[in-house]
């Protein structure tokens, strides 16, 4: 399967790993930290996604032959480098918050630490998947959390906007973990058991001699899990009128219709209607469904306007994570430690500059709520602790004596296997719904919230600024 | 192969079919077009990309085992339909423009015609590959023209920010045939025989006790393809002065370093006084490669401000097709005709209504260059000939004399098989080119184009205002 093969990366990977084998620094002990340093659309938080595969992946890999045949193809890669790489396996540690928690800039979400040829080659793959999955199920829970505010679900619609075949298979994924409650996606339902739902499409409709015998017959097919599209002529004058006549019907038959879609129009307008003549024609438990290129703002648009909407089918917007800010996670990979070292990237920046060291990531809580997380290089934060902003050092402030702290993060791997079975996609689900349960409303907003306060306990800004003073210096 | 599942597909597209195959609908003749309605990129043009992947895709599909069972388990599907689905094969005819071709909105790129039930099951994954591909390569040419503007060339370094693993894939073939040189994606490598290439990273350098050190080592395993990262410490203060160093070394053993690459800074300014001094030094050869998220107006930029750069390396940009008016094309798949009768999806907003019937794209070439496309019934246009705009009918003109006709589009596909041999990816780069050459400098801007020409026939547009009427009289 290509999902598993190990070039999936960039060619630089190969090529610096057979540099460090004819160097004989390959099995330097190397240590790279994951994260970002922006959270995409200008939310106040994330939801860390994709890690369960990752797990799965570096648990099996390897080089085949078919791999090893088209490197040697290249000519840059010598007989006793590719030999190593038969034999070659992913011994690391890695150390990760776990699938579905809600993370923050600046903290490293996944540490790898082993020799230096298998913690570089997986960089690529690392990077690809947890950007994408953490922002696509950052915008589900966006699109969920605007949802409930009017008592509304997320169903994830958009394989036909995706980026590549399994990218819209990845986005379904994400996008439950994030709080979607299904997909169109049917290979995304048999591999991951995602609930799989839909409706039908306009050409339904065009294929019957009217709309009503086009609804009639898809009840009679569907009766017990009917949602009719009331758009293709018009929603109002024809389609909801059809409607009504087909749950009628199915009524009659010991059967009840089970949604409405509009994909069209003034969905906040139409849906009011709908819903006031679905419960007036005795159909008070009718779902609405609506579509046509949501977003987490258009969904709360619709709720402010009195639209009564049921279920958000969202495509587009929540397959390819657009918007502002969207579209892409700026995850990054960097060495933090080798052979017992400490080491950083300096740069002009400090916002840019990589946290050396091997870190421990804490989070505060204050009775339930999450209120502060705080790196330091192992120990727990104590009261009184004078910590510091990543990025600013000038501003800075004392943990308070009411924060109960526990480590965020897990040993998920250990000699290159997991240190424990895979967690299940609805354990996923229901941690980031814990999660942002556990944050200040605040901070859940969709604009403008308020900033969760990451900060560095002083052994680590002090290891930063002595790091980079030497750097300067040399 | 995931790629090749015929669960690539939204739910309702298989309760439709099943619909159908019950009400005996399923044989009808349909006949669906694939078009978009607005360029990306606010620009003046797209590259079509995608269709070859597709042919396989389709001439391939089938129900496996494996499908039916997962389908059984939904509890939707009748064992006759499961025993009809392990039969069914694709049979359609297929009329596309080639890959590779410029195109624009409302041409219909892609028609389907044959049973309802083949033709209906087979959209979300056209729609998906088509859409994303062709958005990508059209990407790339923004790029590839604006890098061609200074004597620049692009390379795709995208996968670590692409959308879904094979996103990343996808996205290094798109680039391909958008006219990127090559990609640093070891998979899209393989599997598509794109050259790869890369540099180092800046973890290299900190894995070596100094940057020279680094730098000759690299050097010393890759004497013919060294690419050296300057801007780990200090680019013009240490990274060039370390890399000419190299440089003459490699000299003295007969060997030329190849380039060297900076990832930040002020590209503009740092490309010129390197070009400056590798030239002083004897190097003029010496390839200066640049990335850190580029886009073609910050290619453009570089350019203007005075950049001496030879290779650039785009990378989320280009994977995910970012940008104002990027992360999607909105690409639609539109029922034309069923049983040899014209149909229409009619809206409030005549731009967003399909054109029914059959139709014929027709290009026409004033000596070499495209000037006009124009959609018939099944003719030639011809001088004289008074055609309308898509969108608005008020807008018409008449064909002037001096344009050549020629169809635009091939039949690619007949009871389901290719017509003809897969085109080679190289030959997909070298259409695409080529048309790109022949627009209009106008057209090919990166900033408020000029509009190319498509129009609509008198018949084509007859029929789409008669059958308008009758739905509205309906």
């Amino acid at each position: 399967m290509t999902d598993l093969s190990p070039l999936l990366t960039d060619l630089y990977q190969l090529t610096m790993m057979q540099g460090y084998f004819l160097s004989d620094l390959h099995r330097q002990q190397a240590t790279f930290d994951l994260y970002f340093r922006r959270l995409p659309f200008e939310g106040g938080y994330a939801v860390w996604a994709g890690l369960e595969p990752m797990l799965d992946w570096l648990q099996g890999l390897h080089f085949a032959e078919a791999d090893l045949d088209y490197l040697a193809s290249l000519g840059q890669f010598r007989p006793e480098f590719l030999a190593a790489l038969r034999e070659w396996r992913f011994s690391c540690e890695v150390t990760a918050f776990p699938e579905g928690s809600v993370v923050f800039p600046h903290e490293p979400l996944l540490t790898v630490r082993g020799p230096l040829w298998e913690a570089q080659l997986v960089e690529t793959a690392l990077l690809n998947t947890l950007n994408f999955q953490t922002l696509v199920a950052t915008k589900a829970a966006r699109c969920v959390l605007a949802a409930q505010a009017g008592g509304g679900t997320v169903l994830e619609f958009g394989a036909r906007r995706a980026q590549g075949p399994n990218g819209a298979v990845s986005a379904a994924r994400a996008a439950f973990v994030g709080g979607a409650v299904g997909t169109s996606n049917l290979e995304a339902g048999r591999q991951f058991g995602i609930p799989v739902s839909g409706t039908h499409a306009h050409a339904w409709v065009e294929s019957f001699p009217t709309e009503l015998d086009a609804f009639r017959a898809y009840a009679e097919f569907y009766p017990d899990s009917t949602t009719l599209l009331l758009d293709t002529v018009d929603t109002l004058g024809s389609g909801l009128p059809n409607a009504l006549t087909v749950a009628a019907e199915l009524r009659a038959k010991g059967h009840e219709l089970g949604g409405v879609r509009v994909d069209s129009g003034d969905l906040a307008y139409l849906s009011r209607v709908i819903r006031e003549r679905l419960d007036a024609a005795g159909f008070p438990d009718v779902k609405i469904v609506v579509s046509n290129d949501l977003s987490e703002s258009v969904i709360s648009g619709v709720i402010a306007e009195g639209g009564r909407v049921d279920v958000y089918g969202v495509g587009t917007q929540l397959a390819t994570a657009g918007g502002p800010g969207g579209g892409a996670l700026g995850g990054v990979y960097k060495l933090a430690e080798l052979n017992g070292r400490p080491r950083m990237k300096l740069t002009g920046d400090p916002a840019k500059s990589s946290l050396p060291g091997t870190k421990a990531v804490w989070r505060g809580l204050d009775h339930d709520h999450f209120a502060w997380d705080v790196l330091t290089l192992g120990d727990a934060p104590h009261e009184g602790l004078r910590v510091s902003d990543p990025t600013n050092p000038l501003r800075s402030a004392r943990l308070t004596s009411r924060l109960h702290w526990r480590p965020a993060r897990d040993l998920v791997m250990s000699g290159g296997q997991r240190t424990r079975p895979a967690e299940a996609l609805p354990a996923l689900q229901a941690r980031a719904r814990e999660e942002l349960a556990r944050l200040a409303p605040e901070t859940r907003r969709l604009l403008n919230p308020h900033v969760y306060r990451v900060s560095l306990a002083p052994e680590v800004s002090e290891l930063r600024d002595r790091l980079a003073q030497e750097l300067r210096g040399h």
